[in-house]
């Protein structure tokens, strides 16, 4: 295997599929697992999928100079916003390949960390240097790429639910809502009171609904393919699946438009992303989560309401993979000349 | 007791839910279950909950003479669109008092049933007489009303959600998108592939995403509020739960405005209205549908994001009560000169 | 209203549940409420669902002289076991009411506090003088008492679905299986890792599986129905469900005994009481929780597999009401001499 | 790729399970898929999760002379019980091999077709020929084999969960009640009104609980392991998971014995099976088929009530794959000489 891979912050959730992933990619021995909580159990300690997989491999507590140690070429770190900042670019400096699932490196504008993340980003350079983790938009600069930003789940659900919107500049680009809905699994694996199943099933509840995070990095990313600022507001809900986003992009269309040059337009900026199916007219009609479980698919497709010059943008992913870990796979894959599916090419649960 | 009930349809969600509710209110008997279906079986053969209620009783199948004969003064029709039409007029001018809870009364304007129900409304006078039977918007017209038209659960949400902006006219009126999100309950008591539990469970699902026939009433009701024409783009997503709808109506203000001028705004519209509850600020914060189970209850509240001048009003219900069942007993008892909340005042389930 | 009461330890969901119930009792008032986590906070802060409801009642630290002084003529309890051993005996001996949900006061034998909960009773004369509060088995014991036990959750089902094996010694006694089968509420409002929403829901997981301490209650009362000793192993599972449980009490006949025979057993032994339904036969052919949800009622059903002469009594409760909170009213009803229903009359939800 | 598959009966869910795990299988490839409903769509247009996979494979109405043609070599059948009976026995006599994952021929006993299915069998010398697909049993007979019969779901688990202890004899093997908690993608993807979402949703609901009719085949291995008759007594209830089954199987020990011997005691048994994992002592404990999702694995357990000397067995499959097509694809893999795990090595989904 070509690779040595450590992964930081590895207990959680975001860890956890990695580890999943990775167990399945040809090019890549896990040399490092770090976690602070579970420093000396073995990972199916906790990950009980993992039970004979990675057999004596157990959390190490994170240190620079363990995982420098471990002789790793390359980083995924999924630890949290702002805790990896120092860390990563020591990585970074010292020659390693860093996949960052933290928001650290997803602003090209340092200005907007204070505004979303409330700290001043310490190293505004690497910033510059780091590369937006969006295969399906940033293909050609993830080749070679030692520094991904991979981008957050609902980012990736709302930009490409609107992404062939944008770039045509097809709607009004300062109203667009994307009201998106989210699995229990998006929160982490630390319990809370809101997350205490009684109080979690059959949950419909908006969180952060007065503008999430994850716009920035939306409009961000929409603006670049638009050509000028989009504005996006984003509200998530959280329902009752564990896995699962999905985004309902809704603008209001500049001009009158046909379902069938709606559908060439989702078809055409798609055309070379394998990860990317677009659902419309065969069932289930629409994209559901539901049905891209456990794989880095994202289902786009999009509603037009002729009577009111609406058009809905659709992406439904699995927050844990095309949301997560097999994105930050997807993008290193590309970045390491490997073929972009390595590893990745796993059909959905369903049912699930 | 001073009503002999008559209940149409009765084997469905909403007729089970009608008998649920009806087996606690004081003034009413019920003095026939119609459904061909079930025809000669005991109410309980369905409505597995109802066993050891209504001793005696027992499905009939339908027809205007038995219900006749069976000298109801009151009949809640929850049969499919269209199908009861003609019966509920003759209810209605044979001097019964009749609850709709199809579709059939609801829109004012009988051109609107060829655009959104496909056919063309036989009886366009008995429209002017029937009563939109929401009750925070038309209590006094309620009253003695013969002919109620019970709303759909997706525009009683909608509706609640977006009123008081609606009539303070603060939001661009023609720029409204409602994202619904239902439970299950919502599409019935008939097995169907998408209703398969291994189908349907974990779904997040896009549903009528074009364009949903419920958008024709919000858009009749906001537009009285606001006394000129709304649009209203409504589009419902299918979620894990069995009951619930939350509709979260984004809208964009058309002037700055501060979280207090809301609250008050929310409060002031809603202050007479019993089953209005506002949720904002303590927990859970928003409207969650999860917290009105069972009850009539509708709860309310809104979030404002200042940066892009975005409101979306949030309204929680229970679509098989509030949303349905629970919403026509209200109406009726105004309409019968009764406490609004009799046989209706129970706290929803928690945790549910 | 006649009687003034207190709830101990009621931000928990026993607790949540006895506020729900207590609000529709006409003969109740609620004088207080106890919570140390959340004292001066509004019920509805923890209890969403009662928002509206108990205006101006907000939960107090629990105290000895507070509850006294708030004049209150019952005490319900919810403290943890052990937890309010004292407190109980101090209000029993004031001369009020004690409703104690906790184990505290379940078994007549001061021993087996020692086996099954690990402490020593420091007061065996009460337990002499408590009344085990399932009244489908203590009804003319309870009325009048001033000290009832009010019945574990798993117990209550275990115990109904084979009373009348026992009692007909019809089954080898000391061979009975009781495989039980909940929803998450039961494990309390305590957020942990294994009832963090993504760990919890899903499960279909074994717990305490080597013998469940409620088997120390359902051996005490079907041994005294038996009129020897009968031994229970008793093995719940958590699924995901919120609420209900499902008891399959497996056993072998001693005897050969026809279908027939034992429908009239059970009807015979529960005739007198209200809130057990036999389920048998009809739709849905079998006892299950969901359709008791919210409601006092136990559904209480068997099968007969004649090959084997294997017999399984069923019984389905929602652990909330019939597993706690609801028997624990109608319990003090019998006590208080009121109808055994009063403030329990609510038909389930369905579907829920 | 060496081997040319047909799979009939592909489009319900064991169809698509084998479809999706037929995708990975390095030595497969499928040249015909049937189906009567579906015959002429693509195979995405049942199994959403399999967009993008296939292409170019139509579902193909199922006849001999087609599959004949297609020139399978290979022909796993999931076709119901009864109707591939004489097609499969045509499909081996012309050199094929089959893999039914019907009940068609998993019993060895003729006659016991006659008192668990209604039928006689029409080839009892097929029985003879038949190996019982199970790999930590038959390990040995299935290599060459070219007729498996596919163990049925809850039999997996019943037996697996029993194995060790009916082989040393440790429990009355007169005496075992095997109590299984399954989720609703076991009973098939045909609609109907026990799997409506609302109604399947939050069950707890004993099924066939007068005997199942997979006790036969629980009862025919495990007595060949004991070299006398078991007699096993089996129920399932439907909980509200889509995927797992648990099998949870209470025994009386015939003799004390201590937990460090059972634990060697599975441990040996299952040594050299390379799909169980024993799940003791560590999280999350006792085995939860929430933890194999999607994976071929049976997670195995046990727990000692010493008291009472009742020990019960556990184990937990995903009932689609262990269940059914993963062990269908693994004893092939057995039979065709390739390694065991060909195809099926994939960890499980989690949280899921």
């Amino acid at each position: 295997m070509a690779y040595r891979v450590a992964v930081l912050g590895a207990s959680g959730y975001t860890g956890g599929e990695l580890l999943r992933l990775l167990a399945l990619h040809p090019e890549v021995e896990v040399v490092a697992a770090t976690s602070r909580e579970y420093a000396g159990k073995p990972v199916h300690f906790v990950h009980f999928n993992l039970r004979g997989w990675y057999r004596g491999l157990r959390f190490t507590p994170f240190s620079v100079d363990a995982v420098l140690k471990s002789e790793a070429d390359v980083v995924f770190s999924a630890l949290p916003h702002g805790v990896g900042l120092e860390y990563t670019k020591t990585f970074y400096e010292s020659g390693l390949t860093v996949v960052d699932l933290s928001a650290d490196y997803r602003l090209r504008n340092p200005e907007a960390y204070k505004t979303w993340y409330g700290f001043e980003h310490p190293y505004p350079d690497l910033l510059e240097k780091a590369v937006y983790g969006l295969p399906e938009l940033h293909r050609e600069e993830l080749r070679g790429a030692r520094l991904i930003a991979s981008p957050g789940c609902n980012a990736t659900a709302a930009i490409l639910a609107l992404a062939p919107l944008a770039k045509e500049r097809l709607v009004d680009l300062s109203r667009i809502i994307v009201d998106v809905k989210v699995g229990s699994s998006e929160g982490g694996s630390k319990p809370t009171r809101g997350s205490h199943h009684p109080e979690r099933e059959n949950a419909i509840r908006p969180y952060e609904p007065r503008g999430h995070r994850h716009a920035a990095e939306a409009e961000q990313e929409l603006s670049r393919l638009a050509g000028s600022e989009v504005r996006v507001s984003l509200i998530p809900h959280a329902v009752s699946s564990i896995r699962g986003a999905l985004a309902s992009g809704h603008a209001w269309l500049l001009r009158e438009v046909e379902e069938q040059t709606l559908l060439r337009l989702y078809a055409g900026f798609y055309r070379d992303s394998p990860f990317v199916r677009l659902v419309h007219g065969t069932p289930p009609g629409y994209p559901d989560p539901k049905y891209v479980a456990g794989s880095n698919y994202a289902d786009v497709g999009f509603a037009l309401e002729k009577r009111l010059g609406r058009v809905t943008g659709f992406a439904a992913i699995d927050n844990l993979v095309k949301g997560a870990a097999g994105q930050a796979v997807q993008a290193w894959n590309i970045a390491a000349g490997l073929p972009e599916d390595t590893g990745l090419r796993l059909p959905p649960l369903k049912p699930a």
